[in-house]
């Protein structure tokens, strides 16, 4: 077995996860090797800066300035994409790689959302690995889960926790009742927050993940642009204290829901109940929740990122492709993917969470209940607390079952109302 | 696509996962077609009893009286045993079947945990696969998550709650407060228990899907013989009560660990800490612990049994079948893996709880503790309840971490005592 050809890697990108990946093959090198059925050898390494100190040895491999020669020598097997972006050099790597029928494993959730199909045809043409379980959810491995284990299931309803930086925040918040700005402020110092926290706290990191997960569990074509989405920037600690006074934990839930009525994707700040396995998934784990028709409810939960457990999943798609286990990237060819609309999520049913900042004067609470009223939307309960916000009186309401566009219709009517000091926040319920 | 050429199945056995496989395929025909690359049709069954309603259209299927025929005969691709039992009929059928060159997938936990390496074997030698997704944990991809998921990590430690029988039983005196055998009685009118309980109850099934991922996570030789199996028969309401008060919960837990020691493998009722994922593993689920050197902690949970769930898994590992997407049974050739002597488990330290049930007279605390001091076992905490058992009054101790030789030797050295008016229970402590 010591004796098969190795699998030989280029690898482009040596940021953690770069790293990540030389320590994992170097550490485990020997278990690997066994699984495998032969030795994974890296053999090429390109990045932006040569010079730049990684603490990790580098010398034992042949630096390459030119990332794109690595497309087509001769001895490079595979190359291992970790440099990120939707586009620009990962995708120009992509192509090229896929072009000259080499597999390809990437990290790259931006790309993938915005260009996976594209890639996978690419791929499917030159009978070639394009594997990403990286991509999605860090080390669990939920893209074999969905495209390989739950195979056989029509799957209604995909969703989960799939950015770790939101629910380090989010769950932070509660732990501690401090406010979104502190807390973030926090996690960047701590790292786990990016300098430029926008692409995790305004969901469009969770979304490129949603849109992957969705098109492997439902057969239809990846569609990121229809993925409506909502950061965590608004919520602020007396939603999460309200609503676990309600029995419920606020997270960020990418969802994605397949049906006659189209596709549904949604990112948006959710009320779990305390019950639900989603609401005791904290600091940056990550969960994924998938609803089979036969299997029932699949639930996977582990680190959703980090320089290890990236490592694990891009190393566990090395070892699929050195055991020559893999097909069609999105788990049928291209052409099979169905095409859904988009969903109308105002004729969705559920309960939801509308918290106003309002004046504390009276007719307030008549307002707004009028307006719901009107709008056809119930209350199940109704929460008003003292003047403990600096810009008004805080009601908390928890709306009975109702369509969505019914919710919204409440916000129109209410909208341009002096009563109200600031936006409502509405959040969906979990049920 | 739909022009390629089916995969054909031989199906042995017609209980209710048989059922759940047919109508699996029937009713997810056109999805399992787009996933798996061409059709998977079922061309010929059998059962021990042809006259038996199963609930399920059987005409359009041929039956075969000798399910040997089917190994051999050219219109048949895969055969799927569903029969059960570690020897007997399917085993002759697995080897005939392999012996022939024929894929074969089964759900057959005892036939693996004492077969498995053997049948690998023949697998390895013809070319074909083997695969097994639904003998452990029913419809989780579990199998599929050590085997590819985690492949590039060291697991130190895999564990998990393997039998949801036991899981249903100890979940519900939790909820109830009733007798363990009440609660039996319940399960087995429910049809959630056989009405021969023992090899859920005591554990053996447990211990033959533990075997399995123990070998699959360590890349060990799968070895059944050398896993301790204590099963929940002599675990009482008030041990659950007690254990509750103490901010745990009574799961039946299988854990393998692998180190320079050896190979660990136990099925023992634990208490697992509130705050650990598996405390919240309620009812009939099944949930598998990874610990990787990489990835960290992997969390797997979902429907441990039933027909949907294991039907799930079945046609999981058939869509991988016809997709060619398959290698060696256990991760890597039969060869390659490494044979551990059982390690020495009085060597490892760890807190346990410790019931007696003792006579209501003076000194017998003494008694206890005296054995526990001489045997070098510290105590954490200690609680003696007035008599509320019939047969005496209850010490319950949690101990401090040590060796668990140490608390052997303490009860030891309270045999044959006349304090003692009951077997003490010892149950160690997940940390």
């Amino acid at each position: 077995m010591s004796g098969e050809r190795p699998l030989r890697l280029g690898l482009v990108g040596l940021g953690t996860v770069g790293g990540g990946v030389i320590r994992l093959l170097q550490t485990n090198e020997a278990l690997i090797t066994r699984r495998a059925g032969r030795p994974i050898e890296v053999v090429a390494i390109s990045a932006r800066d040569r010079t730049k100190d990684r603490g990790v040895d580098l010398s034992r491999f042949e630096w390459v300035d030119d990332m794109m020669a690595l497309a087509t020598r001769d001895d490079i097997d595979v190359v291992v994409e970790l440099i990120g972006g939707a586009d620009g050099p990962a995708l120009t790597l992509a192509r090229a790689v896929l072009g000259a029928g080499k597999p390809f494993v990437t990290a790259n959730k931006a790309m993938l959302a915005h260009h996976g199909l594209g890639l996978a045809g690419l791929a499917e043409k030159a009978g070639v690995a394009l594997k990403y379980e990286a991509a999605v959810a860090g080390g669990i491995p939920v893209i074999k889960g969905l495209r390989e284990g739950a195979a056989a299931n029509e799957i209604s309803r995909v969703y989960g926790i799939l950015n770790g930086t939101c629910n380090y925040i989010l769950t932070t918040m509660e732990r501690t009742g401090r406010s979104f700005g502190d807390v973030l402020r926090d996690a960047q110092d701590l790292g786990y927050a990016e300098a430029d926290p926008s692409f995790d706290i305004d969901g469009v990191d969770a979304a490129h993940k949603l849109s992957i997960l969705a098109s492997l569990a439902f057969g239809t074509e990846l569609n990121f642009a229809d993925v409506d989405i909502t950061g965590i920037r608004h919520v602020i600690a007396a939603d999460i204290a309200e609503a676990a006074a309600l029995g419920f934990r606020v997270r960020l839930v990418g969802m994605a829901e397949n049906s006659a009525n189209g596709l549904f994707q949604r990112v948006h700040p959710m009320l779990v109940p305390v019950n639900h396995p989603l609401s005791h998934v904290d600091g940056a784990l990550n969960a994924v929740v998938a609803d089979g028709n036969f299997v029932g409810r699949l639930f996977f939960q582990g680190a959703g990122a980090g320089d290890g457990p990236t490592a694990s999943a891009v190393v566990a798609d090395l070892i699929d492709v050195a055991r020559d286990e893999y097909g069609d990237p999105f788990a049928m060819p291209v052409s099979s993917l169905a095409r859904q609309p988009k969903a109308d999520a105002g004729k969705r049913i559920g309960r939801s969470y509308v918290r106003f900042t309002v004046q504390d004067r009276p007719g307030v609470l008549a307002e707004i209940a009028t307006a719901m009223r009107d709008a056809g939307v119930s209350i199940e309960s109704l929460i008003q607390r003292g003047a403990s916000q600096e810009d008004g009186v805080l009601v908390v309401i928890v709306t009975h079952a109702s369509a969505e566009s019914c919710v919204i219709d409440t916000l129109a009517r209410l909208s341009g109302s002096e009563s109200l000091t600031g936006a409502p926040m509405v959040m969906h319920i979990l049920d």
